[in-house]
């Protein structure tokens, strides 16, 4: 019988696979990771726990180590807490649960490219409103849309991504107080920025907050911790795989859990970073420096094809965010470590000065 | 405002949390995992190239060089390879990807719990055809199925799990071939069984084979493995998470594939000690053993819970199968190392010479 896609989802065959390019240079700054690995006493302590993992046994499909610890770092109750292979894991799981209704997802625009083809992936209908032109939620847009289209679901990731921006709070709570869907606040850069959702949770009954051990030092791991009330928890954990976190995971998160004041240090050395790659940007004509409260830069420049690959010449890889739209033109610069940023900085001037 | 459950999707409402009872034995045979962990040579190599890891760095998302040593190792295209966080990952891919017409999931009662809880859990219908009295597929049941309800994707686990016996080659080819819809061999025990599917996968069109690490020495990392068409791959490909795998998995995986020797050494290691710890329950009056072609044994006796229980007060751990229907009074039990199987067998002799 010949190859038969009448069985395939329409919505996937119209999807384009997910492709990420194949190009390696020496300076990484295109994927908002920590640019310090672990070449201190916690890398230590954590290849030295790697050693004790049972190869043959599945993990803990509880999770019960690593949830307790973060529930007493956060003083949150363990059972409103759920991890996952990564946010993006947690991403699907909301847009399984939470379609009771509508079966539609609400989101931004631009912002985190994953919750609308998560969505469109699991056969949900997506609906973006347009950010306003500080990249800041438009409001009365964003209460229309939930006027109209009865969303079951909403992703606002702030700071967001690729902005860079935090949204305004006041906007946000209104959004929360307006509707009765699940509103999911991704912090996965809550760290670079002044303000956090997961301390006020409990004034809201709707909303969840995400977050992320990808952009502090461990994207290798793939740990994503989603926060909210335990009732709604409990539907989320019916859609998990049970041993979706593996043992190996598990295994360094119990050492970085026990150590976070290093983790911690770390993103004070990005934020300070942050603060000198931003002068050093802006003093380059040719470049538009949007403001940032993450571990990166959105910058918009003339074309933007073109200074991506002058810099991969110069073995320096950044994110090439050119679409239609706002993003035209613009590229997405990672606060890497002052050498690197120096090498960046050096390699734009002579790009510009040409 | 109130904790709001309409948001939540009905069937997920309907379905019990998965619960795994946090008992823990030092002897454990209940979870079908090899009982041999890395104390060798190999487990020398995996600790060391464990070392090497990049805490700080996404793992590679086209999982580029575990996938070309699966084409390798099994002659296979490498663009019809699909990696999963586990088969269960996999397993929910598929379900996603392959609902474009009926949405209906076809199945033997009992198998594998995940694919009734994943379809259920992503909003498909089940429906289920019983095994006949030898546990193998009833051929003009299953068919009718077909017929009746079209549905888009059919799971056949061979070994079946929990009854432990592997179907007949000629029922599964004749479903393959009166269907259309896209039928998934789970090969999840076959290093323990005589035939297997993917060696002749290039005969159907419609057949995708699923293995896994978890049987044979690697439940800890989660790995699960899809063979199948390219054209078919790609499409469940757009439905995969880019950083499925995390880099600490790719690397305990890339030593594994280099050194396939001492892991099937460890296979036959079962295999002997499964003709053993046969012979041994045969010869225990209160049990019926169930053939078996894979790494465990399903049994049958009076009182299962009770049975369960005096186990664990000796510190053995199987797993209770216990429900109505086929599985009552049912227990399922991993073959361990010589000395756990032992153990077991002296505990089973005690426990019903009282």
């Amino acid at each position: 019988m010949a190859i038969n896609k009448d069985r395939v989802l329409l919505n996937i065959k119209k999807l384009s696979a997910y492709t990420v390019p194949n190009i390696e240079c020496a300076v990484k700054l295109d994927g908002n990771e920590s640019p310090y690995n672990l070449e201190d006493e916690l890398g230590e302590k954590i290849r030295s726990e790697l050693q004790k993992v049972e190869f043959n046994r599945y993990p803990d499909p509880n999770l019960n180590s690593i949830r307790s610890k973060f529930a007493e770092i956060y003083s949150f109750p363990k059972e409103g807490i759920l991890l996952g292979n990564g946010s993006d894991e947690i991403i699907q799981m909301l847009i399984t649960v939470f379609s009771g209704k509508s079966e539609t997802v609400l989101i931004p625009k631009p912002t985190f490219s994953m919750y609308r083809l998560s969505s469109l992936a699991q056969n949900k209908s997506v609906v973006e409103s347009k950010l306003d032109e500080n990249f800041d939620i438009d409001l009365d847009d964003f209460k229309n849309m939930i006027f109209e289209y009865d969303p079951d679901l909403i992703f606002l990731a702030t700071p967001n991504n690729p902005t860079g921006n935090a949204f305004s709070r006041e906007k946000i709570i209104e959004i929360i107080n307006c509707t009765d869907a699940i509103v999911v606040i991704d912090e996965a850069y809550f760290e670079f920025c002044e303000q956090d959702f997961l301390s006020t949770i409990n004034n809201f009954d709707n909303l969840m907050v995400l977050r992320t051990m990808s952009k502090i030092g461990f994207a290798s791991i793939r740990l994503g911790m989603l926060f909210g009330n335990p009732e709604l928890v409990l539907e989320l954990n019916k859609a998990r795989m049970p041993y979706n976190i593996n043992s190996l995971s598990q295994s360094v998160m119990n050492v970085v859990l026990e150590n976070k004041k290093i983790v911690d240090e770390k993103i004070g050395l990005i934020l300070s970073e942050r603060e000198n790659l931003k002068a050093g940007l802006q003093k380059i004509s040719g470049l538009e420096v949007y403001p940032s409260d993450a571990n990166f830069f959105l910058v918009k420049t003339e074309d933007s094809d073109f200074l991506f690959n002058e810099l991969v010449k110069k073995d320096i890889l950044i994110r090439n965010m050119n679409n239609e739209g706002r993003l035209k033109n613009c590229i997405r610069i990672t606060v890497g470590t002052p050498k690197e940023n120096e090498k960046l900085l050096g390699a734009l001037t002579s790009i510009f000065s040409n």
